[in-house]
């Protein structure tokens, strides 16, 4: 018998209809003799039409009310789910992130998970029961305050339920049938992978992939949780994430697939006076508030004794981060802050590349053929990032895939709708 | 400096428009110098629109799970209105019936509140917060469970918070302006009554008023709460419910007002052989459904050695009684169980009436001159209550307030959609 986790997301639930047949599927996995544990996310559009109502009474809503107003559309799917397994014969009780024991910090719309004591669940697990823990959201431990997880809640709640109760496997379910080798809307031949290991999802998931968030891959891969990536409108095995790149050959270089971003901008500082610290100043500047960073390039300083610094992040923080600069631009004597958020990323992701200098050859020539220009370059042992024009990005995706022969036979499965 | 409690009910707030008044509403409250601490109904149609979203995947849904999702909708519009509240310059705090310390029974539909400690609210309000309570809900004191409190939820939360807060009063806000003297729809000249004790209203909401919820007033009187009537559309100063029949000189007959309840079924079980025990069984077998019963007639026994017994209950009880009584009829040997839903009820109620017969005469022949047959009457220290024909409930109601020169000389306000 096995303690199997389960997490749908917000379109497998979008009607009551829907919500009826991954009850169907729940059952089966509890009729198959495992215990089941169910994370689910707040039905279609909820949280939208929430944020929109919130919009309307406030168009900057305070951040605690917010959590409070957001939790409710995980509240409701969860609820529903439970009663239709219940129509279906089987036994389910729901419970809110808080009733499920995940305590987390006290950032409003970005909490972490600090702990998972989940009793009341595995107390229902020993009674029979099937057990629904409302994704996306937990109690902060230092006010007791209902929180929200931010980008991915719902994954991480399923994979820190599941490694607090030492789950056999973490199941994430959404429209797309596993972890393919590019998107299979951009490349036709895209390959579904049985198996990845964790650091190379991550890689994937920090390149663009929207196929699991970060954040759960991470967690995932601290407390061992294997996780599988499966399509609710299919039977079919989907992509597990497991084990380590430890255990494949050094000598063999493993290419694992490409992926895309779409979400970066770039922000170049221009004519920064070269002496040591101005670099820390402007990072400081930009991470005090609260923003990450992804690639850098600093420019050698020329005889003029300043440089360029450029660096990528979400376009979502970019009037901000551009905000936060102009305001040292005094002290720091620079001369210019440059924002393009017409770029794009495209990366490839695979074991033991960098012990292998022609995989960068390679990456580095396909794209040149393709005609397109690489404005700034990031490696690391599993990963080839490059920064390119936004508008290049489908033919970069495709040209790097061909490069690398990662082409299947069959024409990839694409559902209507995917993109979770 | 006073403490204001008050609720606002669905109708109050069922758009972002509505909310953002109300918000007006309540921080005028609070500029007025007062602490102020608010209950919210769900939004409109919500607790609906849940409720059939839940008959969707579920005909029959478990109860623990229904509250889980009802609840869902105070959690949304408390939010919302803490959200309004803010974007309006004053600071405020949502809290789910479970954090404002509402421990009730475990009795998911229709718990009962055990007690109330409101801390969190209490702290909110001294760093000069609004509080936002959630109404209808709670937490179960043995199981942790969420629970919703039944009939009457959201006005109970707001007396009983009022009454753990030592609040100065709790206003119960809708779309009619006060307390009546009869259904101003039905009574053109209805006057709209400025005070009324607590027992008075206890009859009122008793026979069938649905201005405010019986518990709600129980609880008032027990704790002494004064409770006001208001309008959510105006600012009249509405009825306030208070005080004690103590007050009213015992000589003067007061007539305070006529109210009609459409919501009662009569059951007559005929032929039950008339030994000791016999009633008691009927009403014992009533009563383990869960059933309450309200006006109760057993007929002299005749010549037969047999008796008829007839009592009221709620309609919605109707079949659910009709078939537990069908269960004992081998056992007690009665002819048959006859169910009749075209009853209606009307009830006079005023302080000292049953030491002054000429009311009770006064009353019976004012229905007799409308033509009103009497198939049970009921009277209480307060209180004159018929069974009669439902479709000659407006006849009647009319007749009566006549009779007892109720009616003032100002056309009664009946604001569109009236009725809560």
């Amino acid at each position: 018998m096995a303690l199997v986790v389960q997490k749908y997301g917000g379109s497998s639930l979008e009607s009551a209809d829907r919500i009826k047949r991954v009850a169907e599927r729940i059952v089966a996995t509890k009729k198959a003799g495992n215990q089941v544990v169910v994370v689910c996310s707040a039905m279609g559009d909820t949280t939208d039409e929430l944020l929109d109502l919130a919009q309307q009474v406030n168009p900057v809503p305070p951040e605690r009310e917010m959590d409070m107003l957001l939790t409710a559309g995980e509240r409701i799917s969860n609820a529903l789910v439970a009663m239709a397994i219940s129509a279906q014969g089987a036994e389910a009780w729901s419970f809110t992130g808080s009733q499920a024991g995940v305590v987390t910090t006290s950032v409003h719309g970005n909490a972490r998970i600090i702990d998972v004591t989940p009793s009341r669940v595995t107390e229902a697990l020993e009674q029979g029961y099937i057990a629904l823990v409302a994704g996306f959201q937990g109690v902060s431990q230092d006010t007791k305050d209902i929180t929200t997880l931010g980008r991915g809640g719902s994954d991480t709640t399923a994979v820190a339920v599941a490694a607090a109760l030492d789950a056999d496997v973490c199941e994430i379910y959404s429209d797309v049938d596993g972890v393919y080798t590019a998107d299979p809307r951009i490349v036709s031949n895209a390959r579904k992978l049985d198996t990845i290991p964790y650091e190379e999802m991550l890689e994937l998931a920090a390149s663009g992939s929207k196929i699991l968030h970060l954040r759960s891959v991470e967690y995932a891969r601290r407390y061992g949780v294997p996780i599988r990536v499966r399509s609710s409108y299919s039977d079919k095995p989907g992509t597990t994430v497991t084990g380590s790149i430890e255990e494949i050959p050094v000598e063999q270089a493993l290419i694992t697939g490409v992926a895309h971003d779409r979400s970066e901008a770039k922000i170049t500082v221009t004519g920064v006076p070269d002496h040591a610290g101005a670099a820390g100043r402007i990072f400081r500047a930009v991470a005090d508030a609260e923003i990450d960073i992804d690639m850098v390039l600093q420019n050698i300083s020329n005889t003029t004794g300043r440089t360029d610094i450029t660096f990528t992040l979400s376009k979502a923080n970019g009037p901000k981060a551009v905000s936060e600069l102009e305001k040292i631009k005094a002290e720091l004597d620079f001369s210019a802050v440059l924002y393009d958020d017409h770029v794009g990323k495209v990366s490839l992701v695979g074991a033991g590349m960098r012990s292998h200098p022609g995989v960068t050859a390679t990456f580095c020539e396909a794209l040149a053929k393709a005609g397109v220009n690489i404005e700034i370059i990031n490696t690391s042992e599993i990963r080839i990032s490059v920064l390119i024009r936004d508008e290049q990005l489908d033919d970069a995706v495709r040209a790097i895939h061909e490069a690398f022969e990662l082409g299947g036979d069959e024409e990839a499965v694409v559902y209507a709708g995917s993109g979770r």
